[in-house]
């Protein structure tokens, strides 16, 4: 039968590996044994199993005999290390209860400290302590916080008692509080007890060692708990440890203290103890923020210029033991740690130990420094680094210390911070950068036709939308701070005006956001440039090393390739050919050729688009310099290049010769009712080849002209976007072949290139085996592939996401997190077939999956070739690339 | 080594089964050969192999050596069997050369006659006819046709050549050109052909001969044969063979003729011979319409008070030999033939036999006459009437004797034919079908809430949208005739009136519409009613006994209830509640509903709803008499109820007391890019629960109501729409339940009842394992399923679905006819999942599909447990049904 208690400290055996193992012992107990086996000072005590939880659960809240038998051994263990009874009149044995599963998670039962203490025992404890006033507090703290966690009564009348107390008796502080004034507020605690919840506050010890034990397992299922499960994707079936241990107290006069602890800097991550305490105190005074805590190092309170004394100088002895339990605790876990100490009457006791949270500049330090220092290998750097946390590093971030005017709070839907004049339109915004003005784009949400401004911004706002909307992706894409969806927001076109929460601004006055919180603010906020220190190298370095697959970036500007070329991109893995149709010297050739009434007038236009697309594509790839591209032909519905607006439809009537009644009829026509599933993709080039004919033709024509400047050879990969048939792509690859051919004719020169298909629709990877007869690569497009399979589109799903979340329907946002169990085994399918027709067919993905680190892994997972993420998310990418390898080779 | 050529006739063996298999000989071969072992009088030939025109076109247009020397091999046996020699001065030996695929196609080289007539062996010909004319007027035919069919010439010039002979000559028919005139007319013939394509007509009959094959092997590529292949999924590696075989002249002079003719009527079913023929005359004759062809029996003759004698009473010899060989091949071939044949000097030969075609009227009575008569069994009888063919049957049509003033021609959308008034919306069809009067409904396009004007509507007729758009579904589902997207409409809605072509029409103008032909009529046309005869009733008796799957409707009304089970359903298979609330009464509180701030708001707003669902669904319970009735809830999104005109805003900002401005600010929130993959489904009743539990509440307070009037206690099927996750279904199943046991409890009844889900989306396929464990049943939405699979938006995909279909890129619209090889993985993948996680879980499709009997095939193999169709389509998806369970078992 397995054990459902397992004893630590003293001279209790920790050879069970099940004892050092989270899932059995949870997080806090298994550290403790951990601790307990090298040699630390840790106060003995017992780990109840996470699976007696499980039980007592299941079993409609009831113990089993076997904890109960093993309970009272246990605490005979405990009774036998430390040389006291529990519930002893004359010198009782106190016990902490604390809950401990398997992570730590917000709404579990925290923790009950003095447990064993009544009217009794209090007065044991007095005498064995010699101290009174100790005893009598412990057993205060005891009823308000086993009240509180245990009982489940409200803290607040307990408080109030408390502050009654100080006020009848002209105190400030409750160190003035003598021994007799905490006994008699302690009959006022046991009053409130049993008129709160009708009947006595229980002096049973047992009674109240059960009843903690209860309320830890009890509190797993809390609602709190549940939530917190439920949004981070933690299954309810784990169930919590319940951690009995003797009490070490740091209230017991001037040679006793407690504190908590980072072995290094967590903010900085530099090499130094970092922590605070205080003398005579329990745990929960150091964070309660009654007194304040004082630094742990001389160093450290000197830099601060404080003056109550360190650790370090006011209790040298202890301090020298903690300092070297931190440096045994990092040998061991081979990683900082927080921890939490007691010392009693100058005895250092160990309390917790755990790898410690660390901000992103940090961890990287961390990382590399700890390889130096032959602590952890190059591997277990690369797995530190949370990929995502990077994100902050790649983007300026508001000067913490600068005030800040709040006016709202939006989206957080691209990092970084930007200050800038408010401009409602992409043209004012265009306009005005040109005049060299930082200008922040204001708009109820983006379109493709907002492009330029949102590039021409250093920042952008919307009043509608969500994480995954056209601002959000473009903003991203582009490195440019974004916060959506910030309801507060409301604009008035005609004035020019526009209303944030109570606040009225007009075009022009200047405003702040961070993209990283969604905090928006009037005025000017100094912000602070990224480092990106020389640690960061190293670490992207040896990820570069040990990942297998490549990345490339989704770009197609110059200045994006350029971006994404200096984070380390292999190579284009989408290039949206489609953004270049709506740069305002084309978009007029466009609409002609949307316009024109046949094949001829659509050829007319297209010819004066061939020259443009041309010099596009050259620009491109003598950036990449001989890297691949990945050129995806047109994809939206040709709608969307219409005009939205009168003034606009006037332009275009002035300058085609066409009545506006005609243009509005005509753009009426295009209308959809489903643009998503509707005339786009190859479906234009079956349509329209001609279309499809002048991109391939600039396509070829540049890596011709490119080619013959000298330098690497270039390897365009012509795409085919929303393929669902093997015959589409077999039209449309002959189309693409026969224009190469056309072109290497006419210059009497040739370049290598692909022709490749998205697989971004349900059908195309159930019948991939049969299209890669006609593909020489897949590049994934999951966000098609995503709304298709869910039937979910991407611009609606804000009204019943994050409901979806909420309700754990979809563990994450399903366009920011691959859902691998659906759409996962659509790219699996894929994979496995294409492969089987075409061994060598080259394996990407191009969605927005391609930067988020949990998708790569599954991308790595299923063996793609490469990941292709927007230009800031590449090291992200080329982080989590590293990791997954490392990860599928364990 | 295969054999290249088939002998057949005279003293052939025609024991090698691929000599009568179609897929080596072709249908005529296979035939040739099948009669000729029957002992049937077939002039001796010969057959080319399939596989040889296949390796000729491989080659590059070359002939295997095997061919030339088999060939020849051949030609000697038909020369020993007729006595003559190809080619021979004093008595040559003619042959026909005509292809022969493994189906009839039209594009393919046809018949070539008389080949083997020179300068020299006309006038063996003519020595050993005895009669000259004969000769001549031969081998003019000759050149003529092949000159026309092998050659490629321009036909024209020999037809211009032979008027102006006649003209100079002073005739007026060509019976009255006499020997010398046909001679003089060949001379002019060859000089055309030598003008034409700069050599001699060939005069060496070997050359003619394998110019002849060479010519029916090419035609196989041809342009026209190859549109047909696409247009009728027939592959291009089939090939077709090449039949050479003795003439026979029906043009020997008035004891010679040739005719064609059926086993019965195939217009009626009739079992009476029919057919014509021409006394002294060759094959073409009797279909250029130079003479007018006779009839074949005396008893036809005089009904049709013909002058001309029939066969019966001409050739009575020859005649009774004819009727003795239609006996003798119905007995054989055991189906109605289709046969030619020629008469020469007294004797009969056969040409050609094959299953005819036949009228869905004629296809019925035959078939089950043929039971009668124990000619065929049952199931030989339900596989030989066409399904759709049904579709005809059950509607009214235009009587093809009354004149017709055509306006135009839309696409046949929904079969059937009606007259009445136009009306222009709606309201007024409703209005005015009050008064008693016939109206059509014309509208540019319908949505949904046009559906209580469409059912008040005779007919339906729209100026855009496909065979598959709103109008065109509900209509076939109504059993409303409908021509959709009849361009040449336009509407003008101030003036109330509307322009079809050239010609103006006004509201309350009559129109008759052809459902079946598109054909749009000005005034009344009088219409046929539909004869259910009692071949139909024995037909589908038997299909039903054959039948594995069940068949139930898809049906809202009480009334479509009632058709649907006239036509013989077995339950409702789709019961939509939404049609439901866009009735007049109910959709002001629908609106409320939907524009209600909270969830109190709401449901106060459907409390008022409440009782008319449940009305709803007693009177369909009512109906259906313990039939199973799949329910499914509310699915499309909330913005389809709302207004789209001022007028109805109006009407609804004064009756809930909110402003036309905030009404419309709310009917704009609403918007969706993509409503097809937006919030509706089960995502309404995720995020409005309360929606979902007055529907299930009317559901089950109905099923107790109904139950407790006694009869047949009701089983609903509660269907939750548009579940891509397990979680979806848990958490609305949950619902549903709580609810059933809500007004269980409530009336201290209770009925049975099940939940299930549609599968309509790629995911929810995927998933099927862990969704069964929610649902007990499944249903496929093959519409939404095929939108998603096939990112194909079903009301936008008219302007490249009809190009898509032409470039054979899908096989036919794969919104009529399930795409099996995409759509289809899916449905098999859901079935096996879901069967291996729930054995008995019971499954159906309900999508348009359910009523095509392609589609129908499949759910047979995949093992569904039902189809649901339209109450139109029942009695095609039983015949259907029972054709795919015979074809399954074979």
């Amino acid at each position: 039968m397995m054990k459902t208690v397992y004893t630590f400290g003293g001279d209790a055996p920790h050879d069970d590996p099940r004892q050092r193992d989270k899932t059995v012992t949870g997080g806090k107990g298994a550290n403790l044994a951990e601790m307990a086996s090298i040699g630390l000072p840790v106060p003995p005590g017992f780990t109840i199993t996470t699976e007696e939880s499980v039980g007592y659960l299941n079993r409609g809240e009831a113990f089993s005999d076997k904890l109960r038998d093993d309970v009272a051994e246990a605490l005979a263990h405990i009774e036998k290390s430390v040389g006291k009874k529990f519930g002893d009149k004359a010198d009782p044995l106190l016990v902490s209860v604390r809950s401990g599963a398997r992570v730590s998670m917000p709404g579990m039962m925290d923790t009950v400290l003095n447990l064993g203490l009544n009217d009794e025992t209090v007065e044991g404890l007095a005498s064995a302590s010699g101290d009174d006033r100790f005893a009598w507090d412990s057993y205060r703290r005891f009823i308000q916080m086993y009240s509180d966690v245990v009982l489940g009564l409200d803290h607040g009348a307990f408080e109030e008692a408390l502050e009654i107390a100080k006020e009848d008796r002209g105190y400030f502080t409750d160190t003035e509080m003598t021994a007799d004034d905490w006994r008699e507020l302690v009959g006022q605690f046991k009053q409130i007890v049993k008129a709160e919840q009708g009947k006595p506050f229980p002096l049973d010890v047992n009674e109240q060692l059960w009843g903690a034990i209860a309320a830890v397992f009890e509190s797993w299922d809390a609602e709190r708990a549940k939530v917190y499960r439920r949004l981070n994707g933690i299954p309810g079936d784990w169930g919590t440890a319940v951690n009995v241990q003797a009490m070490v107290f740091g209230n017991m006069g001037e040679t006793s203290a407690t504190g908590v602890a980072f072995t290094r800097d967590p903010s900085t991550g530099e090499r130094s103890y970092y922590g605070e305490w205080l003398v005579n105190a329990q745990g929960e005074d150091v964070v309660a923020g009654i007194r304040t805590p004082q630094y742990l190092t001389k160093a450290r309170r000197e830099a601060a210029g404080a003056e109550l004394p360190s650790m370090e100088e006011a209790m040298p002895a202890a301090y020298e033991e903690l300092a070297r339990v931190f440096d045994l605790l990092e040998n061991h876990y081979k990683d900082m740690q927080d921890i939490e100490f007691t010392v009693q009457e100058g005895v250092l006791w160990m309390l917790q130990t755990r790898s410690g949270k660390r901000t992103a500049k940090a961890a990287l330090k961390m990382a590399v420094e700890m390889v130096d220092e032959g602590l952890i290998d190059e591997k277990t750097a690369i797995l530190r680094v949370d990929p995502m946390a990077l994100d902050q590093l790649l983007h300026p971030t508001l000067d913490p210390d600068a005030p800040r005017d709040e006016l709202a709070t939006g989206l957080p839907a691209s990092p970084g911070a930007a200050s800038g004049k408010i401009v409602l339109d992409a043209d004012t915004a265009e306009l005005w950068s040109n005049r060299e003005e930082d200008v922040i784009l204001v708009r109820v949400e983006t379109s493709p036709e907002d492009i330029h401004g949102m590039h021409a911004a250093r920042g952008i706002l919307t009043a509608r939308g969500g994480m995954t909307s056209h601002a959000a992706v473009v903003a991203r894409g582009m490195g440019r701070p974004c916060v959506s969806g910030a309801s507060a927001v409301s604009i008035n076109m005609e004035t020019r005006t526009l209303r944030i929460g109570s606040r009225e601004l007009k075009e022009g006055d200047v405003l702040t956001l961070d993209g990283a919180t969604g905090q928006i603010m009037a005025g000017r906020v100094s912000t602070i440039e990224p480092e990106l220190a020389g640690d960061f190298g190293v670490l992207m370095e040896w990820a570069d090393k040990h990942r297998r697959m490549g990345v490339r970036t989704n770009a197609e500007t110059p200045e994006d390739c350029k971006t994404a070329r200096g984070f380390g991109a292999e190579g284009i893995g989408l290039c949206r050919t489609e953004h270049m149709f709506f740069d305002a010297g084309r978009i007029s050739a466009v609409r002609a050729m949307i316009l024109a009434d046949d094949e001829k007038g659509r050829r007319t236009a297209l010819e004066r688009l061939l020259p443009e697309q041309r010099s596009d594509f050259a620009e491109i790839f003598r950036t990449m310099h001989g890297l691949p591209c990945t050129i995806r032909l047109l994809d939206p519905p040709l709608h969307e290049f219409m005009p939205t607006r009168d003034e606009e439809f006037q332009e275009l009537s002035d300058s085609l010769n066409v009545s506006m009644d005609h243009l509005k009829r005509r753009a009426g026509e295009l209308h959809e009712f489903n643009p998503m599933l509707g005339h786009r993709g190859c479906r234009l080039g079956i349509t329209f080849p001609e279309i499809y004919e002048m991109q391939a033709r600039a396509i070829f024509e540049a890596a011709c002209d490119v080619t013959a400047e000298g330098g690497d050879p270039v390897v365009p990969e012509v795409m085919i976007p929303l393929v669902a048939t093997r015959k589409e792509l077999q039209i449309l690859r002959k189309l693409v072949i026969d224009t190469a051919d056309q072109v290497f004719a006419e210059r009497g020169a040739s370049v290598e290139y692909l022709v490749g298909t998205m697989i971004e629709l349900p059908r195309a990877a159930l019948m991939a085996g049969e299209i890669a007869e006609e593909a020489r690569f897949f590049s994934f497009g999951t966000n098609d592939l995503t709304q298709t399979a869910l039937g979910v589109s991407r611009d609606d799903a804000g009204r019943f996401l994050s409901p979806y979340v909420e309700k754990g329907i979809y563990a994450r946002d399903p366009f920011v997190s691959l859902d691998v169990d659906g759409v996962g085994q659509l790219v699996e399918i894929a994979v496995e077939r294409g492969r089987a027709t075409r061994g060598d067919i080259k394996l990407g993905i191009c969605g927005e999956h391609g930067g988020d680190p949990e998708s790569i892994a599954f991308c790595e997972k299923v063996g793609l070739d490469y990941v292709s993420a927007s230009p800031y998310r590449v090291p992200i990418a080329r982080l989590a690339a590293a990791q997954a390898a490392l990860r599928s080779g364990e």
